[in-house]
């Protein structure tokens, strides 16, 4: 059934959406545009996962694995095709890679300080974390090679396309051939179904509505991710923060917002199996979906090509953050004070990409 | 006693190296030349490898390590030895290190594969595999510091030659100095021993014919060995492969095969921590023996000095390629899944060194 | 109450400092100057370390463990202020990062070495290793990324001096929120009091006796500090060898050579807790202390700005070393040949900064 909860979701995402409409069709101030757009789309994102889940709960897990991992990064995606076909290279680089540091660092740095401080020392099965930790070693490969090559001058400088299509191709076939894995429905062994607990507190939607509020909440983002991305360019100037900043920190915060917050609210509840798995897993599906999928989408968005040739600063910092949380999440045990060390990392990477 | 499949081994073998011998001094095609000659050095390398071990039942089992590691590794030392006096110093490089990617990326990720999706989650005792991890890191230190000490500028890089050989021989004294433990007669400590379960099925060779096959076997390895260097030039060209490719990909995968095909076996056979040893042990002398061994005697051998300023492509391979291996092993468990990432991780470095 | 050994220990000390006087004013060979004042500023540190601990039996816990936070790096500290007011940046640089190494590497593969010989297979509560671990990979990355800015030259190249102080702001900031983790009364928690057992077999000393002790060597400490580095450049010369090695190699090993043989000896009496303990801690606190407050003072000590902007060659040590330490210590777990693993990365990254 439908709770009052739910209606005032819905309320307060028609309302931002219609704020931004309006901001956006009278040509406002670009940093309030910029922030209310962004406002909407978390809140269509809010949406959209909670649609999904209700439609879950009529299809088989597996099935409802698949709709997750396709439709929980659509907002981000859409920004991403948005952004890349306004020119924006360097910005959908850095979200991308962005949203991965802010995930890896900042979010489960705040999960693990939050559950410890809570709880104490807190204790999961490393498996999940083990194997996202291994498949994202291999997307830091995909994305560090084509940039090694560019900045060594080797011969696949020349060949920087294919090179990252080869990349990208191999990344989505990792990723469809983990989906097993992910979508088994041993409990524990599943990945996806790590946010269903925390799911409408057991309230079922019709099947008719769930459909509805995941089309109209998809149609929606859809539309507010171009408003957001037409707002972005202005508000960097308008704020005077540099492009690499700005994906990096804003839009990987702002496109990554609702899910960021589950997943610390899952640690603060004493679940840090489901909390790992939603955060891990996030970054994970960013790294071997969106981004290879935006660089195929690239060939055909008629904008420049998405390449993985990116600045070399991000892929030390991807490294180091892919490391750490490894050398931390590895052994099935946290403490606060290693979620301490994750923010303070992700402190002194943005500060490195603050001067434009 | 000899049994069937030990002559048809024989058989096969004396075929082969006919056939590459006949093709060799007639000079026929290149490609085919090619393919035969490694097919009988893979042949060869069998017959020294069963020869090892049988001569290893008449001795104790620390004298049986130390010949397994002298000889193990002749084909591949004497393929690289004979490239280097060829002036192929970047194919040796590339053979070296792709070896190592190619024993802990591909071999190990087909058997973690092949073995989680036969047995399921595959456990065993994770201290020779960390010991290895370690002393890897070791390896990977004294590949990367002359490298970077040239491509950085430093003043060491007006010394390149005797760094390389001081970084050799450290490293072949922590080889010598990690032998008491290698060869433990404590059979969890021990590693060499990791393949004699496998060995020839409990039939015993008479010591003279296991003397015998040793011999031939090796000097077969010699010859061949040779014929192989020769064809391989002409090979790369007529294919329109890159060198480094050639050495990373083609030469790595046939001097190794045997090795690795005994690796997989052993991991289908739900024996995870022989297949553990076999595979990363293969790595681990390539690293500290092979490639040190080469270096010193390229002093000696009259072609260009061997140095471990290489391509840093190949360094962040091997790298990232330790890290993930490490990740993966280190905590005594693994599943599938970690052997996709694996191949996945080889197939994305492979894919950066195929234009040449 | 004072026993002999104590007095032993002041009575070499204070002949130690008066001969350093004597050669440090009579002008004397500078080699043997350099090596006196070396000796005496590390009895000097013995007596400054034994009095941080009688001090402590009048206080609490916590407080002893901000005390021997704030002393048992004096003479460090000192040396390296002196260095960077005589304008001598790389030592200083070298001189921190090398205390790393040294420890991490030297310090440790000794200590797991003789451990293991001794004892075993040794094993301890990884707790408090893989904390430390992780906030030295905080600390790499701040080490790195101001490095990396100038190297690639990212925008971020041109603001150094700021992007080094906020860097070292934040590991400042990440060690006061570890301080109470640190601190923690819970003995299986606590890091400071890792060295207790280690102290003076139980006899206390009065406190009036242990505050002057403790003002009597930090005073001393402070003036032989400048007599040691005044000796240091002549040395330099007179031995001919590089700046980068005196620093990373000689001074790293002068100023923490009492630390050093402690966390040995631990180690030797089967006491691996508190020997991993003692020495990861020391390598932290100077990479979360030592350094920023180093950074942080250069701005008033009148010489060159200290920034994080280091020779490439030591992050990538720094990187190498982090990692190798992480994957040994990080299971609870040490065997002996780890420990041969860690002395031949040390002496290979020695090598490369031989030549000057």
């Amino acid at each position: 059934m439908l709770q009052r909860n739910d209606v005032v979701v819905f309320g307060i995402t028609g309302v931002a959406v219609v704020a931004a409409a309006v901001l956006h069709f009278t040509g406002a101030n670009e940093v309030v545009s910029f922030v209310v757009a962004a406002a909407a789309l978390s809140l269509l994102a809010v949406n959209v996962s909670s649609g999904t889940e209700h439609v879950g709960e009529y299809l088989s897990p597996g099935a409802t694995g698949i709709l997750q991992s396709a439709l929980g990064n659509l907002p981000e995606l859409l920004v991403c095709a948005f952004s890349l076909r306004a020119g924006l290279v360097q910005v959908v680089q850095g979200a991308l890679i962005g949203s991965i540091l802010g995930n890896s660092l900042l979010v489960l740095g705040i999960a693990i300080f939050v559950g410890g401080v809570k709880h104490g020392r807190q204790t999961f099965d490393a498996e999940a974390p083990r194997m996202i930790v291994s498949l994202m070693m291999v997307a830091v490969t995909a994305f560090s090679f084509p940039t090694l090559a560019h900045y060594l001058h080797t011969p696949a400088e020349a060949h920087e396309i294919p090179l990252s299509a080869a990349c990208a191709i191999l990344l989505l076939i990792v990723f469809f051939a983990s989906l097993p894995f992910s979508l088994s429905a041993d409990p524990q062994r599943s990945l996806r179904h790590a946010k269903q607990p925390d799911a409408a507190g057991g309230q079922h939607w019709p099947l008719g509505m769930a459909v509805t509020v995941l089309t109209l909440a998809s149609a929606g983002a859809a539309v507010v991710s171009e408003w957001f991305v037409e707002a972005l360019e202005p508000a960097i100037k308008a704020l005077n923060i540099s492009q690499a900043f700005a994906g990096i920190v804003v839009v990987a915060i702002a496109g990554n917002a609702v899910e960021n917050v589950a997943g610390i609210r899952l640690a603060a509840k004493n679940r840090p199996d489901y909390a790992m798995s939603v955060i891990l897993n996030s970054s994970l599906l960013i790294a071997l979906v969106v981004a290879p999928a935006l660089v195929l989408l690239s060939f055909v968005l008629g904008g420049p090509i998405l390449t993985l040739v990116v600045p070399p600063l991000l892929i030390a910092a991807l490294l180091l953050t892919t490391l750490t949380s490894a050398i931390i999440v590895i052994d099935g045990e946290t403490i606060w004070i290693e979620g301490v060390a994750l923010v303070g990392l992700y402190a002194i990477i943005a500060a490195a990409f603050w001067w434009g």
